[in-house]
């Protein structure tokens, strides 16, 4: 390994980074699963240096060399100097992604994934765009919660979430496209599965990554605002609602601090009250709003139904609502197929084989779409 | 063959007929795709004895037996004694049907198939109901238009339809349901594809058989009121509004002999004209008023999307009005897998591989509604 | 119909017949499962003239257009005249094939199935040869035993027995192939599956079809050598033995008429008496001599294994026999997987599954072996 | 993590070995891809004590818990404290197991990996043995190489090795069966793919794990005799042949220390010299001799074919010849499908769908012969 040269990322003449990210950073901060670094880079060994740190939440990483997945780890924190790839024929140009497996763990203030720089005895190559950006924003389905682990299990950790087997990740690499994932487990568009109202996605997704915390996170430019105009997004793929859907379920919020209390109520027959469904409807108009402000030229999707589809006719109301209120037609709700005992995965989310059905549903809609708009000149 | 025994079918003990029909009709007429007479039988040999009869639309039959297709064939008009079995061990009783795989066809007025009797050295057994009663009401998706045929092949002939390889079969028999079907190709909600508003499934719904024509299907009883409490539906699938969507893309409808005229209108920047989309939706919540009141005891799922998502939010809309109106929570939109190259048949239309999606994810949301409301005690 | 032109085969420019046939016949028996005459037609409606005739051993046949399969029919003795397609645009050129579906029927000295001619309003054009001619010689796995039909039936019926799901017919296809079978359900290398040493398939391949009989057969030229001269195979797939492995778990059997007595031996410990395996083995050997003779081009690849690997040794054993005799190396031993309780169809014969994970192998295997040996040149 | 307390591993009460070892010890060699330590343990969390070197050729391990894949990565030598699990309930059990992904490697003397203990603050509970034991003994197939990599690249690197997308493993679960596996990649039962005779398997068989090298294997027990009455294997699994194929086609093999040279000819015409493959076979003869003498009890299923059935005939005759001269018929040979461009994987190797196709075929025969053997019982 003597003759392997060390660069800062900032060193490297060509590197592409998937995911919300502040252009130019050095070193790097991965917020969301699915941010990665990408090189095309001969030579025979490559390895990253990394920086890791948090308390109680731990942080995976995966490896692809050349599009295929050659490992998934935990890292602890502290410096790494992980190997992604050694004893390589050093001529041919090797396409390699150090990619966070995570979400982004509001949990845990320190919980955060730095790419420092790159070792190789190679030379970097440009990384082409993607034919379409895409961005996903959405709850524990969008961070692959459940894609790893058994029936069985009911944990909620990290080591059961992924980008690796997630519809998103399934769904870019079926169309060539780049991927931008916003997510957080246990959100929604009002509140989250508990009736929270504070943690709802709305309210972070102008910062670039609202669904993080602590100094050290601000430190690194998680909570300034995202430059939309950077790398526009083709399709913004809403998919959120399911714990919209949960919260009629749950007992109420209290915040035992300021005393505030949160509840979507059932009505005494099972369903929904009219002025609770209204105020999650008009998030949803709100929201639409919200990424059309941010988002001019995508078409959004608006994904439901993975964990079932019980606020399908809420979600289009206000879809509805929203089209004819703004003439903006540029929306499209797609459900997606319910997840069943032979797709499940653990702590009752969605397995891979339930996100591998969504994504062929979502590209499939997708291709048709762009094909029938010209999507890629957007 | 010399010692079969020859059965008008009111001299056979047990029988099961599967579809709408006149209860204890004999003969019978099998007016729709999937319509069937079904036999527990024993005996080395089975036959049937049919009428035949049409002048331009031809008509095709499938036989199982023991829940395994075993032929498929036209049959031309004339009387036929068509052979299901023979040659088998006589003791074990076998299951066998005789199917309709062709839709009602209201272009044909002599169109029409009729089960006089059977024949067999064997005797009889008890064909017991399914778990769950399902009626179908759709178009040319539900007649199975384009399972059948090569992709290539675009001509409209009933060679390309079945009963054999449509959702509504798949879903049955995943189900251990009996399925009851009631379609016409072209036609929709409001008017056909190309803006026929005569063409309608609602205007037809509480016939028996409202979708042929002619003086010997009148005799057969076929425009008499269905008599809906006889063989209550545990769910109704609804699968129409592909051809409203149609409606909106075609010319207008001239009827050279009344003077009539009808057309959905785009507006010119390619949505929907306000008011023609206000009126199929008002057809939308006529519809589900209809089908409440002849099956007051039944689950409705419309589904829509195997031919393009286009209604989708229009045929939400409709519902939501529909419920709020009513105050009935029993519906539910399903949005089936459109279409894709991969997955057409012939004419443009779902084949086969479209089908089993759409049947799967049918199959396991009926699956789990059923499981959740104790459905087969209905 | 008024306007459909009759045409006896010999009045029609172009059409090829697959399987073994004595060229230019009119009428022309279709004597094997796969035996097929087939069109490149226009026209909106075309018909065949047939002629069948059996006393117990029913005949099925199939209909393919563009590829497809259209109907599958069991066919009464008699004079038919089978509607192939009708209502179709009249200027595309439709392909068509009508097809044996059943395996000659030594048991019916009446059975044959003749092609009278056709009827249509279009206009023949050429139909191309295939890329390759494979034979294909077996027992009822190739006859397609099984391939319809409950797994729960065990009647030995030609209902149950198919080319349309064979694994000729799947390979044939994959490789752009003709496909010639010669099989016959029970029969062996040196004797059927009951140890009937007459029964074996060396004795008759030579034969046009020597798989039937009677004055008729006869008549129609099935007993006259067979022109090996005229469509040379470019590979000869045997797939023989299982009844061979049969024959020594099954009891002697007796001619009552000549006294004749044969049987092949277990050991004590269940293994196989030397003299017998030998016995089996010199046949194997001698087979494969009559093969090269027959088709001096030809690849000779010997299956094996779809019903149980028992003589597998042995085969193989006898090949090395014969190579090492003949020095001919243009042989190949090619292990089909066993048929499980998940790939089985009736009768305990492989179903569709269990051919098509068979046909994967073979056409595999072939195509490897093709594409090595630029074989479409032979 | 402080409550974590530290086992060495003989303080362990309940622990399970996969593969050949020394039994207890402690510290426990790795040896092979497949070995393993699986624990059922309680706790919130888990981690092991590992130690690593090599000088040259990376180290692979993997991490399942309850059966379900969770982590594979790279190990750099020294002493690794890896995480298992953490933050799960501490109630239930958790199955988990630590695993060797890469094969013995005695390319690189200091190649060992080696498991020194666990800490948790969980509990032990006891690892029932699997239903059978199976050994597989093999190549580069058997090493799992090319189930990870992209088919494009072909390099020579642990990384595209593995046990977890092996054949091996995969029947071995479908089983529920114990896999021992020994295996090396290039090595034949003659010779090695270049011709070397050294590196031959047979000459290796009877040791622990003869191939690796080194003092530090050494004394860790590689090289000495293995007992095999430790743990008797119901079924050993040969897959070699593929590179004594793969010699013919080589140059000769000179070593410049002693002058030795080694080559199987071809013959002129492209077939194989007499002498050479006699030579081949004699080894087989031998190899089946040794496998009996070691596992008295042990089906033997010789499979070949996933990378070219070239050597069929010359080790069905081996076979044959062994079970003449032995009497011995509990030996079988079983052809697996080869590999094609659809199923290979990356350096030119049996990609994933191949290694699970030729497990369905292995597994299914497996079970078929224990189910009429009872070999659970043996």
């Amino acid at each position: 390994m003597s003759n392997l040269k060390k660069y800062t990322l900032n060193e490297i003449p060509h590197y592409k980074v998937h995911g919300r990210t502040v252009p130019g950073a050095c070193p790097l901060p991965l917020f969301f699963n699915g941010s990665a670094v990408e090189l095309n880079v001969s030579g025979s060994e490559l390895l990253v240096d990394l920086e890791v740190s948090w308390q109680n939440i731990d942080i995976w990483v995966t490896v692809e060399v050349n599009g295929e997945l050659m490992s998934r780890q935990m890292l602890t924190p502290g410096e790494h100097c992980l190997c992604l790839f050694r004893g390589m024929s050093a001529e041919p140009v090797k396409n390699v992604r150090i990619t966070r497996e995570t979400q982004a763990m509001i949990e845990d203030e320190d919980c955060c994934l730095i790419v420092h720089g790159f070792r190789t005895d190679g030379s970097f190559y440009p990384v082409p765009k993607g034919k379409y950006t895409l961005e996903f924003v959405g709850d524990s389905i969008t961070s692959g919660e459940g894609t790893y682990g058994a029936k069985e299990c009911f944990d909620w950790i990290p080591m059961y979430m992924s980008y690796s087997r997630d519809y998103a990740k399934m769904t870019a690499e079926a169309l060539d496209a780049d991927a931008y994932l916003f997510s957080k487990g246990g959100w929604g568009v009002l509140s989250s599965w508990d009736n929270n109202p504070n943690c709802n996605i709305p309210s972070r997704y102008k910062q670039l990554c609202g669904l993080c915390c602590g100094p050290k996170n601000e430190s690194l430019g998680a909570f300034q605002p995202y430059d939309f105009s950077k790398r526009k997004a083709d399709a913004v793929i809403v998919n959120l609602g399911t714990n919209d859907a949960s919260a009629f379920q749950q007992p109420a919020w209290h915040d035992p601090a300021t005393g505030q209390t949160f509840k979507q109520h059932l009505n005494p027959d099972g369903t929904y009250r009219e002025e609770d469904l209204n105020r999650f409807e008009d998030a949803v108009v709100s929201f639409l709003q919200m990424l059309r402000e941010c988002n001019p030229q995508a078409h959004i999707v608006w994904c439901y139904g993975m964990l079932g589809y019980e606020l399908s006719f809420a979600i289009n109301d206000a879809m509805t609502r929203y089209i004819r209120e703004s003439g903006d037609h540029n929306v499209i709700f797609l459900q997606l197929p319910n997840t069943t005992e032979e797709t499940v995965g653990s702590n009752g989310h969605p397995g891979e084989l339930s996100q591998r059905r969504a994504a062929r549903v979502l590209t499939e809609y997708l291709r048709d779409y762009f094909s029938r708009t010209n999507g890629a000149a957007l």
